[in-house]
């Protein structure tokens, strides 16, 4: 079954202990139709500017990604993002600049007629109001997945708790958990999640794994061990991807294939940490996953 | 198979956000102690001063635990811990004020001579100085394993490298680990402890679980999920105490068995955090503890 993402495509310069690196492909969208894209076909919504580099969209085609609604506004720049990870704290980014450019726009992208019908939805991290708009375009949706970020939960409390009041899935890291609900014990902020309205529940925990909840499904899992950590950017969307596309190809929703839909984006996001951008991510198939989970799972399992 | 454990026994002072609590039974070889007496017979080496409660001799001894070697110093005092936890990270106690008394002694304390022939040994949390002071005294250790805290590393680096040279397990949580080691990444830091040459390295990391490391066997477990921690002190130490007294009863150490023996641990712990002191572990029996298990093992399982 296909899968439509709504989200970011950006221009990223990222500094961490590794290096420097300029103009790199980003976003929200693009890292996780980068894993989706593993699984299922994958339709990639986002507005980028005209001086978008032309390889790009020529690369994400490549891969097998559906572009038809990927506006390039005229007269518009492409969002940027600056970042830096520090060797100490490799799961938060410090932001140094952010270039809004085409995402200073409130209205979601415009999708042809045929991809309104497509039932699995993955609304990645992008103003909450965009996110509604995008859902109010499908026609019946099956499975609908949110991620956010603490700029929304901050800003756009109220839209972020009206989007994800009827949603499937909410997928936040560990300190947007705590900020959405003002608990300090994941458990305890997972269960409150769940009060809000999405059915099924997932924390990231950046180098300590994921934590599942839903009313039938509680588990935790560890990441895998990465000796050097280059670039974090997008861990998070493709973790998204990863799980979205998987859950989209299985079809089904039980506690097993849940487990393994989290095996799976855990470990294709351990790929994307080893490379800055979609180094490690570009050239990644399923076998080369599978192979790698093996190894994750004599890790954690007893 | 005995095991034989030196460290501190120490008297308390506890804030926590559930509360306050003076004069709890606490110190490195107490709670290591009680949850270890679950497998195995347990004598306890360490010193207190006169003030110490005649109650509290009397609990342990009720655990099971023989205090042959439990010294009173006369005219001295028992050691005290002042300390705090906050809402936000219970992970990291703070240190509000510590009363050395007979800790400020740096001899190892008389041990009976049938003592000296336990083949299994634990060095609780206490000077590195007096643990290679005990180690001395035993005449043929098969299992010897070793915790300390950032103050020796800090102080005594070069005492306590001295020490884990030759040990079997050396146990640290992750500040711990990253400060001996310098290494930030815990996998780097699990390799460069191993290079120092404890075999067995297991870093706790709270409420993320626990990461193993060994030339043969690695491998990494969630916590169990508590929603209300009330006490974290000492869990370090009844981790340890379960780690330890399961390696004994096993008298084996194949992956399986460190496998076990690392989801005991964890969950006696989480039993420790539960409650004040030694509120939890006081009534903790290994039925119980397997029940807990359970839900432990379908919480992490693929």
């Amino acid at each position: 079954m296909s899968l439509i993402v709504l989200g970011t495509v950006a221009l990223d310069n990222i500094k961490t202990p590794s290096g420097v690196r300029k103009n790199l492909l980003g976003g929200s969208a693009a890292h996780f139709s980068m894993a989706a894209r593993l699984f299922t076909d994958v339709h990639l919504v986002a507005v980028v500017g005209e001086d978008f580099p032309k390889r790009y969209p020529t690369f994400l085609k490549n891969k097998g990604i559906n572009l038809t609604s990927l506006q390039i506004a005229s007269g518009g720049k492409t969002f940027r993002w600056h970042g830096e990870y520090k060797k100490e704290d490799f799961n938060t980014a410090v932001t140094l600049a952010t270039e809004l450019g085409v995402l200073s726009s409130l209205e979601a992208p415009a999708i042809a007629d045929h991809q309104k019908h497509i039932s699995n939805v993955f609304l990645a991290n992008i103003d909450p109001d965009i996110q509604i708009g995008l859902l109010g375009l499908m026609k019946k949706p099956r499975l609908v997945g949110v991620d956010s970020m603490n700029l929304w939960i901050r800003h756009k409390k109220k839209s972020l708790l009206k989007l994800i009041k009827g949603v499937d899935l909410f997928v936040a890291n560990d300190s947007e958990a705590r900020m959405l609900t003002g608990e300090h014990n994941l458990i305890k902020s997972a269960k409150h999640l769940r009060s809000l309205g999405p059915k099924l529940i997932v924390i990231k925990k950046g180098e300590h794994g994921v934590l599942f909840y839903s009313d039938k499904t509680r588990f935790s899992f560890p990441a895998y061990p990465i000796e050097t950590v280059v670039d974090p950017t997008g861990a998070g969307d493709t973790f998204a991807g990863g799980l979205m596309g998987y859950l989209c190809k299985a079809g089904k929703m039980d506690a097993k294939t849940l487990k393994t839909a989290v095996i799976y984006a855990t470990t294709i996001a351990s790929f994307n940490v080893e490379g800055f951008g979609m180094e490690k991510t570009d050239k990644l198939t399923l076998p080369v996953v599978r192979k790698r989970m093996k190894e994750l799972l004599s890790f954690i399992s007893y």
